[in-house]
């Protein structure tokens, strides 16, 4: 085990947001992997592919890489699975899915590494919400509820292990995140999209964070969002 | 089928809250059925064995209910799974269990019927919440998360719903429910815990709010309650 | 003095919503007096012109009414002055009189109130909120600051008073109510506005609550509001 | 007038925060004003006497600065008047001291320079909010009123105000301030204060977050807070 850079896991390694997060910390001086269901057809970083979802396997990976590198100082849940129908179209998988994708992964991926982070002396925690985890509405039945599901989830862990050492954060992005994928799905000008790179630089902040400040929640937007 | 009496169905009918809900509403003029996993080992009234995460069992009574009776005016979801234990202790298992006792069988029981109330002129459907519905704590993370789901899935129906004529409700019960199983659990005086009848009648009430004034949140709680 | 009859006072008496709930409130076998600004054109009840932000004159007043009929079992605070006004437009006065109209007048009413209701046994204090009480927007600076000032006073009195025998209700009042002047501001369908005595049927059922489910905050909107 | 650096104001600039934030600014190439009620007995600092509640003075201050260093970057609203007592030991004037204190005067400071930022280009404005801007407490009716009353505010601003380039954050200093003071007041453990350079170090990276990432709130506390 080498212990010379610091460890930053992103759970949600795929292109857009994951991969930018992943830059961002190694340009910063960490030691960063990615963790994906699936691995990206393109990318520079050293990607785990997992099931976050699959306890075993999770603690497997997560061992595997706090052997290579040491518990890590920072952790990012940016999984994301959207679903917009309507409750008649809604099937009990997707609902179920949703939820599998964002909170279950984000539990699972707690209980392995926030016993190694406190014993390594804290790190930060980071997971990123959505307009839809502070309001239901129409057509997002199963996603809110599992943003929803995700947000309780982490007033919990702050609740549990901030007092630990590990800092624990809801961030809530609530827009629209420039990637080629949202270029290609909205109409939206780019100039009212979310800039990944900007977000990264917000995370990179929070886990700057001195113990005597920490954020648990903070939204982000972009400035002309109505909100 | 007959349609002398409207329907009101209570998910979670074992004694306690659930019982006390099938008995103000019957002796307000409505058929009442209770859905629960097991049969309580004694109750007055017809209860239906359902696990409501099932889709298809679930499908099955509730067509069979609405052949008997016609789509119910009332529908109160009042399951419950109290898991309290650190991140360390809780299994991913508890955490699934938590969720699908209590917002999965929501959007199944939901997607059910739904539909069948607004083709029959509306309802209610009421949603029991719980103080971990708006806050998250140390060693709730696994309750937490699934009570703050079942709140992003009702505000979301509510949303979708309230126009079609279906009133939905997400009470938030603050508070220890005076019953035989709490007075064994907890020590404290009963004085300062909900009755069960009290809630039902705030209860029916909400199922008598006209549809110029409909509440979608409301909290209720012992005066003595700290909050 | 008699006591007959239990006291219910409802601050801001005008036309609408304050002298359905005066009507109501008679009809269920309270004495009720209204309190107000000014005498209204038209009333049928017992109103006291009163500036509820001069303590020394509510003092007077609240005084005089427990003596003819004993400390009120009820206290509706009912006030409102709307400004919407883009933030350049609107003028420090605006600002304040919003907040003295609604914030101040329901301090001094409380101050004047609590204690007496208290010695006697308690009671219900409600005061109506907005949508503006949750949710600041463009133009309404004024106006939401100062329904945000009722709300956080309302809540400290609850969490005050509550222990001691009077329930404090913060009801937020989430659309158009159906009055005269509302028909002839806005061309909306008068069958989306909340009927006055819609409402005061919720409030009524709120001075109903036995003390063991005591609703704090309560949402009212017409089922086709989109919110 | 001379532009060569941006300039700062910061409204609260006593011992404490709001020196710790003009020092911060000034190191960071801010040219720093700070505005008070009374000078402070020692500072290193530009202040500028001025009754934030006297529209006229406020506005004299302002025109005056503006002549000098142009239209503000950075606004800091931070003025605090802590009421801890009972609704009966609390007078009119204690809960009209607290609004005129914290949220009057954030918006004779907005309106004053709210159109010169935009006119400028656009700038941030911050403003401190406190556990008792979220939650009414016993023994804060004042206190929590005016903070409620300085985030409605705070929220309609940014409503108004994004759009236009002028970036509002309504920051949630959850905790108690490590200072002279706090330290001679409470018997805490400084190790569980906010350190006013914290807060400090967190306001300038507010100030930096480019227009895709907004953030709106956010809360800060120290790691062991319970909350």
């Amino acid at each position: 085990m080498t212990q010379s850079l610091p460890l930053a896991i992103v759970a949600g390694a795929g292109p857009g947001l994951g991969n930018t997060l992943l830059s961002r910390f190694k340009d910063r001086g960490y030691q960063v992997v990615g963790l994906n269901r699936s691995l990206p057809s393109k990318t520079d970083f050293d990607i785990r592919v997992v099931d976050l979802t699959d306890e075993q396997a999770t603690n497997a990976v997560i061992a595997s890489l706090i052997k290579e590198y040491g518990a890590p100082k920072v952790v990012i849940h940016n999984t994301a699975q959207l679903v917009i129908k309507p409750l008649a179209e809604t099937t009990a998988g997707d609902f179920e899915a949703c939820w599998r994708s964002m909170a279950l992964s984000a539990f699972v991926l707690a209980k392995s590494l926030m016993q190694p982070m406190v014993d390594n002396g804290g790190g930060t925690f980071i997971v990123s919400g959505a307009t839809a985890s502070l309001r239901g509405s129409a057509k997002f039945s199963a996603f809110s509820s599992a943003k929803f599901a995700l947000r309780g989830l982490t007033q919990s862990l702050a609740r549990e292990f901030q007092p630990q050492g590990v800092h624990v954060v809801h961030s809530i992005l609530d827009g629209i995140i420039d990637t080629d994928n949202s270029r290609s799905l909205h109409s939206m000008d780019p100039d009212k999209m979310m800039k990944p790179e900007d977000i990264a630089a917000v995370y990179f902040g929070l886990c700057e964070q001195p113990r005597s400040t920490w954020t648990h929640e903070c939204d982000l937007r972009p400035f002309d969002g109505s909100f």
